[in-house]
């Protein structure tokens, strides 16, 4: 893997002079084609202490233009990152459509951390499968991910610490880590190997550049930039002529797991009100022992509209102290959520430890409404049911509980409170032509709900089918769901 | 204060479920409106512990769209939060255009928390100013500030505390923080009169409410935030013919400090290489110590384009650990920054403790480019000094060490690399027909800088002008500007 870095690769001053603004005229005209099409670039960079992983990003500042470029460079994590899950602290760092992020130190530093203190292999290959997973949903999101590994062989290492420790006004650029490092090159050279031959995959390969001679290493890493994103760029013009996305109006099985609820399911006022209070002070305690515990809960709510979403809603945040929850409307995304991979909206609004974010709608628009009104790619939807469970799977790893309601409703009640809506005025603005056009897409949201519950139901994030043609059931089945859940799990 | 609010208000079931369903629909064209307008809102709920502040929040979020509303209900701040100026987490949560934030717990939390525990009064005015400052400059920006204080009479409180007490379904509603205050009536209600006499203001009033009872309670309130943003809303009506704003070219007086300066500062590239090597070795041992201190800093460049402000950079940031810095350059905001106060871009870019943030262009483009281009009202940018100064004294109350710098160029130097720009490949990108324009409004420029400069300049934040006509002169300057203020302040 390292072989061809190790070779004493070089360029001499008058070719770097001659190469070089050519390089950096190119990469200007490459930065406005990004913004042009829309097209955002994580550049990675890795590589061994004394490799010149800073200078490099350094050389990328000066080469391009500034405006359309974010650096990150990670120390620990905030304790806002600590306490969400481990890929937050990556999704709230990546670059918009349009704009690069160079990154020094990047969600590889921790399973190359885990592996060189001792961590069993099958264990890091895990992580490392995720990292995978989360590189090819970027790639398909329009974010292009370049990962660049500087190498040095070990006595071009010695060689490059000791002339910097020698030099007394810049022995500054050798670090106490530098000088740790520099004693484990070859555990370092195993991990690096192994972590880069698992992760290489086609949609994000590594590239190893000898970092020995400083204008070899900036040129020959310039070069890849261009080379990568002017590839991915062309790709896409290609594209570029698609039709716009055909809706999909997938048609429900004559019996599904929606159309064999009982809808007729029902419960009295006086029932409801004395089981309702009950339920809320047993949700209050429940809560307060999620927060002093630590532990997280996000609650997806999903269903027809005027299936009673928002009052199944307020009757459990009465229960909760205001500052542990936060409700998120999710309406049309904002233009910097749009610059971004469809799930960014949700990762921003994930809740810290002690605290509860229930979404009124959710990740599961993807493969609803986007799919069914024809807003996103065949191949977008299918794809979003592996990476939505590979999402709430990451949710349930950093030990949040994650409960999702799809609450039924029949057409005919729909009907009923679609009319009661449009006659009550402090109501009407609930409803409105697009609430009655989809009425006759109804089939083929069915249908396409079937297929998510089916698709995303799982024992660690479970769907909840909720009989909702009568409220108070509805509700009272929401809070008896969430209390049950957290006295299971806490 | 509190005499009207110790009355008995109350009002009896059936008045209520009268006038309930008007309120209720004139609040959802409300949200329209302010939809439509641009108007920002933002409900702070303040009051006695049992007033119910969390039912109000709670009838709020049923009346109302919950797409256009957001609620902030405060904890024990982040680490994120405690490492920047105290203001930062409340500039996080401000509602963009549009919408409403509702607020339980807000920038007051504190100041009264202080003079409860006995805190001398002059120094929680102090804090009281600041935040007058902060509302004033909301209500400006076009968010309007409702303050709600909840109140109950002592006998009221006790009443309703022991009432919740007495109900084992509903004692949760009780926390051990109500006990605790119940204790401390008088002394709350002393330390609430005299922050509420102080903060209530033309823009900002604060209006004290009945809690007894709900039903009042909840209607008052509702009308109370109907009343405010209405109003609000016909005088942004009744503004909104206005032509838009002209261009203010001011003329520089014949001496002034930036034409006084002397251009012709030059430094050889022998005794610059010199000079670098040591101010950058130097620079790197003080961003240690800055880092070791849990210092921050924050650096602002401005002046003429092609002054060589990214050059300066450059040379700043090859000296740093790239884990400490953040390169922001200022460009077209995004949507998200265009709803919200114009520092609000700036404010979600400060450093945290041990950390730098360089801004190649600021916050003071209110006061140069803004203002000669029009695009901002006269009122506008004349406020805004007063606005910066007070920005940067909460850096610099924080901890942040804040230095300014303003490159100058002369006219003619500034067309020679324009000329060199445009025939030089890989600096084209830097130079558009804009910059030509901008030229011909040199002397606008040159006054607007004068201006900004004598207004903003302090001990805390001063401004460093930066003869720049010697690309080396001016780096070396900056460098050595950076680490005196360094060496002076750590």
């Amino acid at each position: 893997m390292f072989q061809s870095a190790e070779i004493g690769n070089a360029i001499d001053k008058k070719a770097y002079k001659a190469e070089a603004p050519e390089v950096r005229e190119a990469l200007l005209a490459m930065q406005e084609r990004m913004a042009d099409r829309g097209l955002a670039v994580c550049v990675v960079i890795g590589g061994v202490e004394g490799a010149g992983k800073s200078e490099t990003l350094n050389v990328l500042l000066e080469w391009m233009d500034a405006r359309g470029l974010q650096t990150h460079a990670l120390r620990d994590p905030t304790d806002e990152e600590r306490d969400r899950p481990h890929m937050w602290r990556f999704w709230r760092m990546l670059p918009p459509k349009g704009r690069m992020g160079i990154f020094l130190g990047t969600w590889y530093a921790e399973p190359m951390a885990d592996l060189f203190d001792g961590a069993p292999r099958s264990q890091v290959d895990q992580t490392l499968d995720r990292i995978i997973d989360f590189e090819r949903m970027l790639h398909a999101e329009n974010t292009l991910v370049i990962k660049v590994w500087l190498h040095l062989s070990k006595a071009a290492q010695q060689a490059r610490l000791k002339e910097l420790g020698g030099d007394p006004d810049r022995r500054w650029r050798v670090t106490a880590a530098d000088r740790l490092y520099r004693k484990h090159y070859d555990r370092i050279r195993e991990v690096a190997e192994h972590v880069l031959r698992r992760t290489g995959t086609g949609d994000a390969p590594w590239h190893v550049v000898e970092g020995t001679d400083p204008r070899y290493r900036q040129l020959t890493v310039a070069k890849l930039v261009l080379k990568s994103v002017s590839e991915r760029l062309d790709q896409l013009d290609a594209l570029a002529g698609r039709p716009r996305p055909e809706p999909d109006r997938p048609r429900p099985a004559p019996v599904n797991i929606l159309n064999r609820l009982d809808l007729s399911a029902k419960l009295k006022r006086a029932e409801y009100e004395k089981r309702l209070v009950k339920l809320q002070a047993k949700l209050a305690r429940l809560t307060r022992k999620l927060h002093r515990r630590g532990r997280s809960m996000v609650l997806a709510f999903e269903g027809p509209d005027a299936g009673g979403k928002g009052g199944a809603i307020r009757r459990l945040i009465t229960a909760m102290d205001a500052r542990d929850y936060q409700v998120v409307a999710i309406a049309a995304p904002t233009d910097e959520e749009r610059a971004h991979p469809y799930l960014w909206r949700f990762w921003r609004h994930l809740p810290g430890r002690g605290r509860v974010t229930i979404f009124d709608r959710s990740w599961y628009g993807r493969v609803l409404v986007e799919r069914v009104e024809g807003f996103c790619r065949p191949e977008e939807w299918r794809r979003a049911y592996a990476e939505i469970n590979a999402f709430e799977q990451q949710l349930v790893d950093a030990g949040t509980i994650v409960v999702k309601f799809y609450l039924s409703v029949s057409a005919d009640e729909q009907l009923r409170r679609f009319e009661d809506r449009q006659q009550t005025p402090y109501k009407a603005h609930k409803i409105n032509a697009e609430d009655w056009r989809n009425r006759e897409k109804w089939d083929a949201y069915e249908a396409a709900a079937c297929e998510m519950i089916e698709k995303t139901s799982s024992e660690a994030a479970p769907w909840v089918l909720v009989e909702a043609n009568d409220k108070l059931w509805a509700r009272v089945k929401v809070l008896t769901a969430v209390t049950d859940r957290l006295e299971e799990l806490l």
